[in-house]
């Protein structure tokens, strides 16, 4: 097999390849990271390159329009290497692997900032500063009992580390810091470990991560402990999905020579870059960071703590662990001070994990009298129906659109993505951007008020397809597809227009469908109706907006009383954040995962009936919409 | 600097050494261990080798006679290399190493074992079998929590261990043994903790080791923890001794570069050698040995942690930690199950370590009403005086003289050593060898019984000087010093004769002033007499023979009611397998660690007097010793 020279610019790094090999398996064999969502399907369109130079084979693709393939853009994983070649990433590509990692808002709302309230501030690290008294002839006390005898009555009930690492310097930290120091301690079942030892008085710094841990999306926020405030919030695409776009694609890529290794370091990887990112936005020090605490699927823990996720695909669906250990943030290469730990929120099984579980934390379910309904949206859209007594919870495979990935202009919601979208009579489009910046594309949230709003005004039929009789220099044909234009090139920050196509929608409408006859079919299950349910969490990464009305215009969400819902954005990422503020909150999350039913849907009978009916807009019943008037 | 090879025999090793480097260092650095308990110092006179070809430059030595000299026997620490070099080491040296751990008798008197059924059998260390029902569509438990679930009821609490490897690959080991596993647990601070899970029933074997950790020797025992039956016993001497004979050389030695590094890996490798030949002798899986417990004085433990122990050295003489937290024995390099733990027995001070405290577990002195004196002779003879309401610790330095060590034909107390020793009124030697086979040297409870009879047929004098005037073959002049012969070549297993010198009489004879001298200084320190004392335990590592009767005639012990006194064998080694086999001993440690005072000797205005009056056998004031009549 012949080899031949990869050049990347503007990284301007280089690879031998053999013939054949495709430019996004050299880019990333280059250490070059590209946001290739859809795993290198050539289904995103995300890999955009231009070649400079020598000669390749490519498939020619539907998401590279004709300006785009004039001016040589091809995809990287469409495109194969038969000579030394050059290539550039394009703008659009730049921003994408450039900002891996993007500032976000804060996606708490009111809802859950009050419940927070509800549980005492008793982080898990707390710092002691202590001003001992030197050794003398007459009191020999060791080191480590002078410390011992000093915390007593300060904290609670005590356990050493049996990290050895953590007494090794003991003897110097005292003396250099003439016994003046700060104890680290971490709390872990009903007792705390000393973690740290640190000269002087430390204690005006106490931070730790939050995260949740998506198959699509990773979010982390950087918290103070002293406060609870939250200092900066940042979210990336799980560069996993370079591997795959779902998990089972993820865990079947884990069973695979090499492939847990290159999994476990994505997201890893993510989490560092986060915790890289915020430290230095917020000029702290890495060493003041002893804790993260991450909520997340199944599948995204065990293959964090790299334990074989096999059981987790094949029947019956057993997790090797649902309630974590604590364990060594270094044992898992996560970038805090050495000494600090990592924990994860105990999840149910392969499809309710730690992320439901602290959804439910942060929304107070496993509190409530009345029933009461959570649904998460996500690659897996979570459903959790119940209250003090029970859940149930159950999982519908969604698929990653309204996280913005696997669409021609999807997005996360950070800066410059559309988040609200109205269509005038004219069909004129008017829009809001995160961050009021020029446009880059359109998250979740202003997805749902799109194919509203399309629907509302004809843009869009009750069977999503564009309609080819409207008269409307934004609606166009491009090969088979129709397309809508919402921004054109000169209106962007990406110098192309922003559109939806037919295929978007069927896209959209998939997982629109999938989450509202998961919601009908679990409601269903346990003999109740939607108007029994007295409460409606809306959770998912859709930035701090979420039209309600909108989404159940288009069939997302069941039609009933609007006061009874609650928009409460990434509702996993909140559990996460009050489960590190509180001991009570990271204790009562052992109790929420133990008492949560888990429910396949695929094995109930009726629930294909109701997919397949939901494959309309709003629905193929549409007695079940009685508002919507179209 | 000219560079020479050492070429070693029978080894058949070879190294490239710079002129002027001493044999020993060489032999060191080719990695033969060599018995060298005097650190090189030219007066054990054990590293003895015969240069074969070669030029050295040698110091004589008055511990390598006539006879020894005309072979070609010299010292490898007192001789420098001056060209290319071939040595053999003699067949003496060759037992030393070629044996440096070696079986030993049960030191275990019967006082010891009828407390330790005290305790009830409750081992650090359990296993429990489970057969687990396979998990099923309807119940979807995890792994893990389907083994805590199961474990519920027949343990206390449990917590999970904070090592991930543990739990890695939990879901295979549960398919391959189709859901029947053995869980080893190990207790730890009123909790259980998970180290293993093994697939099939494997509570037919657990085992583990205690050790005592002595400047001088190292003793270990393998245990059967289901029953408390003590598998067999090695001794050996401490690796270290190389690097100095006493424990202040040894804390200078640690803070050189690389001097911790060879200290800590010296001792570690004589408690994996030890492992290793008990686990071979009784054809046991090294995988089966889930802990070691280990009592040894706070500078070997600090060494095996390697922690820095300055503190120890410094007034006011600080140790960083007293109660050790129990740490993974990989950790250490200590080669059991990797996932294995190694406790070690809280210390009090520099002086009074673990190996005290053990031995106060084992004797019972904590819970005595009646005024109790713990005597332990090693290389510091450390002595407790105290009952239920207090005690005060202290340590004499003995120097390793009863250890069989810096003496011309000192050893072990193991197979071939001279145990029992009479003199007749013909001055003739009657001797008992442990195993009963050719002697081949002398240990101390032998030295004890020689001295004593000397003094008795006036061989040797109260200021212990051989008699000049004696007629005996058995008494002769070598050099300026006087040796009386035990046994003559043809008798021994090491082709030489066994003496003692007046130089050995002087070594011991600082030894047993230095204990009594303690004795005395420390029972008038508190206000308190001899005779206000009610019993008195002598521990040591004396084989299973020790003559009290002898030892109160040489004046090392207070001459008092016999009835009192109690021999009970290596009591720090015994109170590691207290704590091993039973988790209300392990704790009763805590306690008693807590209890005690350190008194320093150094710091007694009477002590320097004491001591010099107790240069004399038995003593300078004869009246001290009524029942000895010369």
């Amino acid at each position: 097999m012949r080899e031949f020279t990869v050049k990347f610019h503007p990284q301007g790094k280089s690879i031998r390849v053999t013939q054949g090999t495709d430019i996004l398996s050299a880019a990333t064999r280059a250490g070059i990271v590209v946001s290739a969502p859809c795993g290198g399907e050539g289904v995103c369109g995300k890999c955009r390159v231009i070649v400079d130079k020598g000669s390749v084979k490519t498939e020619s693709s539907r998401l590279v329009d004709d300006a785009d393939r004039k001016r040589g853009v091809v995809l990287a994983c469409q495109t194969l290497v038969e000579s030394d070649v050059e290539v550039t990433f394009t703008k659009e590509s730049l921003e994408a692997h450039e900002h891996l990692c993007h500032e976000a808002e804060d996606f708490t709302k009111g809802v859950i900032l009050k419940r927070e309230n509800k549980f005492p501030l008793s982080p898990l690290i707390s710092k002691v500063y202590l001003e001992l008294t030197a050794p003398t002839a007459d009191d020999g006390t060791s080191d480590l009992d002078r410390i011992m005898d000093a915390l007593k009555g300060r904290v609670g009930a005590l356990r050493l580390s049996t990290r050895l690492t953590n007494i090794k310097h003991l003897s110097e930290v005292l003396r250099e810091s003439d016994f003046k120091i700060t104890v680290v301690l971490a709390y872990r079942e009903g007792a705390q470990e000393i973690l740290s030892l640190e000269p002087g008085d430390t204690t005006g710094s106490n931070l730790a991560f939050a995260f949740d841990i998506g198959t699509t999306t990773v979010a982390g926020q950087l918290i103070d402990l002293k406060t609870g405030t939250i200092l900066g919030t940042r979210i990336a695409f799980n560069a996993q999905a370079v591997y795959g776009a779902d998990i089972i694609t993820r865990m079947i890529y884990a069973s695979e020579p090499g492939g847990m290794a290159k999994l476990n370091s994505g997201v890893v990887g993510n989490i560092n870059e986060m915790i890289d990112d915020l430290i230095k936005a917020n000029k702290v020090n890495l060493g003041d960071i002893y804790a993260i605490v991450a909520a997340g699927n199944m599948t995204m823990i065990h293959l964090i703590l790299k334990i074989d996720p096999s059981g987790l695909r094949k029947a019956p669906y057993v997790s090797t662990v649902s309630a974590f250990p604590p364990v060594s943030a270094a044992e898992l290469a996560i970038e805090i001070n050495p000494r600090g730990i990592a924990a994860f929120l105990p999840g149910v099984s392969t499809y309710v994990g730690g992320d439901i579980v602290s959804g439910i934390l942060a929304c107070g379910v496993a509190e409530n009298d009345d029933l009461t309904l959570l649904v998460d949206i996500g690659t897996n859209g979570e459903i959790v129906l119940g209250n003090r007594e029970w859940m149930i919870g159950s999982a519908a495979s969604a698929g990653p659109a309204f996280e913005g990935s696997g669409l021609t202009c999807g997005m996360k919601a950070v800066s410059g993505a559309m988040q609200r979208i109205i269509i005038d009579a004219n069909l004129d489009v008017k829009f809001e951007t995160i961050s009021h910046v020029a446009p880059k594309g359109i998250c979740g949230s202003g997805y749902i008020d799109l194919l509203s709003q399309m629907l509302k005004r004809g843009v869009m039929g009750k069977d999503g397809k564009i309609n080819r009789d409207t008269a409307s220099g934004r609606i166009r044909r491009v090969d088979n597809n129709y397309e809508f234009v919402l921004a054109f090139a000169s209106e962007t920050a990406i110098d192309r227009d922003i559109i939806i196509r037919d295929d978007d929608i069927d896209n959209l409408k998939r997982s629109k469908g999938a989450i509202y006859s998961a919601i009908i079919s679990i409601i269903n299950k346990v003999g109740k109706d939607i108007t029994d349910v007295k409460k409606i969490y809306i959770a998912g990464g859709f930035g701090n907006y979420l039209n309600i009305e909108n989404s159940i215009f288009i069939g997302l969400l069941p039609d009933v009383e609007r006061s009874i819902y609650e928009f409460v954005g990434n509702s996993s990422l909140a559990g996460a954040r009050m489960s590190l503020l509180s001991r009570d909150a990271f204790n009562a999350t052992e109790g929420i995962h133990k008492n949560i039913t888990y429910m396949d849907l695929a094995a109930e009978p009726g629930y294909m009936d109701e997919y397949i009916a939901a494959l309309f807009f709003p629905h193929t019943e549409i007695g079940r919409f009685p508002s919507v008037r179209l």
